[in-house]
């Protein structure tokens, strides 16, 4: 294969030059008086970390036609180059990997699917080593290297260590994913817990983009949680950090997997629900999508088990909003499909609740795919090659070539 | 009066020069090389902040006798020069306003009283407008100008705004405490949270030094809570964060003053205590410290009340655990008289609550007197000065010196 895998330093060796790629990749183009005014940065500072970036390829500055003034110089904008590399993200569900090749600016080139046969690790790897060939080859095809990859896993992740310490849905314990999938496939690797992974990717690329604090909110399989403060995603001194789905609301509630009771995902996760509406209306319904449509078809109980789920996830909520008084909180995630269950119940909980000016949070609701999900690995991928600082594990990398 | 309390400009005019001199305000003396690390800054840029510092009188370069090596240059300690300005911090509680003159390192020199006979806006000014008079005095014997004054009050306070926007403890809503107490004092005026104020105290100059994530519950008459996350206090969007005394952690507990239900606040704050330890007992204590006498004699039904309590508290702190993921949480405030006979429920109910790691974080006590609120309030005028970011009102000031 010729795209070359191997590391390759990218020209930003100060957190400054980063935060102004970093501006520029999320919010641009943008005139250069403009990122330092965004970046809170001087214009010295911006011309010193631009000019090795536009040498090395990685922005380019357009003459903006538009704002050509009547007289003067036209106004130049800069923009990354998006096609200057690329990028892996894999999203680990109970039944497939999901791959994408993105460019730069974490735009889905290629998606792929392969199922999943079994979810220990050695199954899991072998797999995503499957899909990351894959991809690769469709890389090959563009002529652009492949500078990274970004794998996101649900549970409690380490991305300083590159470890899942605990996944309780794939049941793995203290795997060195990261280790593991860098001798396998050859990249810098970077783990990340799977919300915390689609958070980066709305904070840089999605409703997030600008905010210095926001919380995306994930309803399906488990009740999830991504935090930006102050313009970072919070990890967690100890890896976990956003996990609204065991903010406990009720301790008369059903138990929790976690070992409490009452916490929103075991009122509200999509096992939650279906258990209840199992129990409420005597139904045997395989899956939430059964759960939905019992409810949808007005069967007494059913309705009942929603407005409760939407009361739990309105009260996390309301928790979030109550400590950290984000701009915006936006829910997503595969519950979506029955959002119209328990929006009022979410939004009548959470108004409910709010302290004060806390209520003045935009609540907004975001379908977000899997395919979306892979690409928040990706922007993790994105934002460990960008970043001195960020966690990425290249043990093994230009080392093991993939065939 | 000699005094000048006009606003001087401070000179360090950009993010990296003020970030310099708050790692060595809070971590130093340091060798410049130690800032440069610490602050994840150039030694360049060390240099080139530290010049204009030092010129200005604000830091002092010690030779450290210890660290002399055998041979060559001795390694030079930069600290800063407490005694070049002066600050005054002022709390108001329910029957008394009291104020600190601090020096530049936030250390008290004078601590002060006075009553409070009413709590509306004009009787409280009037009185924090005669302390600080009183402080003035004291700060002019020793010939150092004060530089700012810093307001703590509870409630919802808008401290980039000047306002307070909901205090229920002293019944105010939108009183534009800056700009009052700008016009009153002739100084220049930061107004902020007390929790948070006290919060900005701990994390520069007491148990959150050098840490990125640290949370301070406050215990007693209300439920309080500063977080910071990523290295800076967290504000709010709105002006709401740290609420956790409005955390639901039981929809059939009490009502809370907020509207709702089961809030920490409504269950483990010293007025619901005393409510409690009333219908538990059937003896009309007056207070909490009589509440807290009650069951120190074992008196049937007066321990239940402070473990629920104890219970409470224990899940609001898992709760930002479980978010955040602190390095550490520290439990302060006048409540903490009490703490022996809750002591063990809030570490059980954290213990069962937290979820997987974030049970690692540490957490302490740290009693906390009145004086130390008001050191807080110092604290945020120090940061006002020596941020240029930072939010003080400066309206009023050098138009109306105090006689
Ligand atoms: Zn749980
Ligand atoms: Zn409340």
């Amino acid at each position: 294969m010729s795209s070359p895998s191997a590391a390759e330093s990218f020209p930003a060796h100060t957190s400054a030059a980063s935060q102004i790629f970093t501006t520029v990749l999320s919010q641009g183009p943008l005139t250069r008086s403009e990122v330092a005014r965004r970046a809170g940065l001087s214009a010295a500072a911006v011309t010193k970390a631009v000019r090795p970036l536009i040498e090395a390829g990685y922005l380019v500055e357009d003459v903006d036609e538009d704002a050509r003034p009547a007289l003067g110089r036209p106004a130049n904008l800069v923009r990354v180059d998006g096609g200057r590399a690329l990028f892996i993200g894999v999203k680990v569900t109970g039944d497939k990997i999901i791959g994408v090749l993105t460019d730069l600016c974490c735009r889905i080139l290629v998606a792929r699917y392969v199922p999943l046969a079994a979810r220990d690790p050695k199954a899991v790897l072998g797999s995503a080593a499957e899909l990351v060939r894959e991809l690769l080859i469709e890389a090959d095809g563009l002529g652009v290297r492949v500078a990274g990859l970004g794998m996101a896993v649900s549970g409690d992740v380490d991305r300083a260590e590159g470890v899942v310490r605990y996944s309780p849905f794939l049941e793995w314990r203290d795997v060195p994913l990261a280790e593991l999938a860098a001798m396998t496939t050859g990249l810098p690797v970077t783990v990340d817990n799977d919300v915390r992974a689609l958070t980066v990717a709305e904070q840089w690329f999605g409703a997030g983009v600008g905010l210095s604090g926001f919380a995306l909110v994930t309803v399906g399989a488990g009740i999830g949680c991504g935090l930006v403060v102050h313009g970072k995603v919070v990890a967690g001194a100890h890896g976990v950090a956003g996990e609204i789905g065991h903010v406990a609301v009720d301790p008369a509630g059903p138990r929790c997997h976690c070992g409490n009771r009452g916490c929103v995902e075991a009122i509200a996760s999509d096992d939650a629900i279906v258990r209840q509406v199992r129990a409420a209306t005597g139904v045997q319904v395989a899956d939430a999508v059964e759960a939905a449509g019992l409810a949808h078809d007005g069967v007494a109980g059913a309705r009942e088990v929603y407005a409760r789920a939407g009361d739990a996830i309105g009260r996390g909520i309301a928790t979030v909003a109550n400590l950290l008084g984000p701009e915006r909180v936006v829910i997503s995630g595969e519950g979506l499909a029955a959002y119209d269950l328990f929006a009022d119940h979410i939004r009548d909980a959470f108004a409910t609740a709010a302290f004060g000016s806390a209520a003045r949070c935009d609540v907004q609701t975001r379908p977000l795919p899997f395919d979306e999900w892979a690409r928040g690995a990706a922007a993790t991928a994105i934002q460990s090659f960008i970043r001195s600082d960020a966690n990425q594990h290249l043990r093994g990398a230009a080392l093991t070539q993939p065939a």
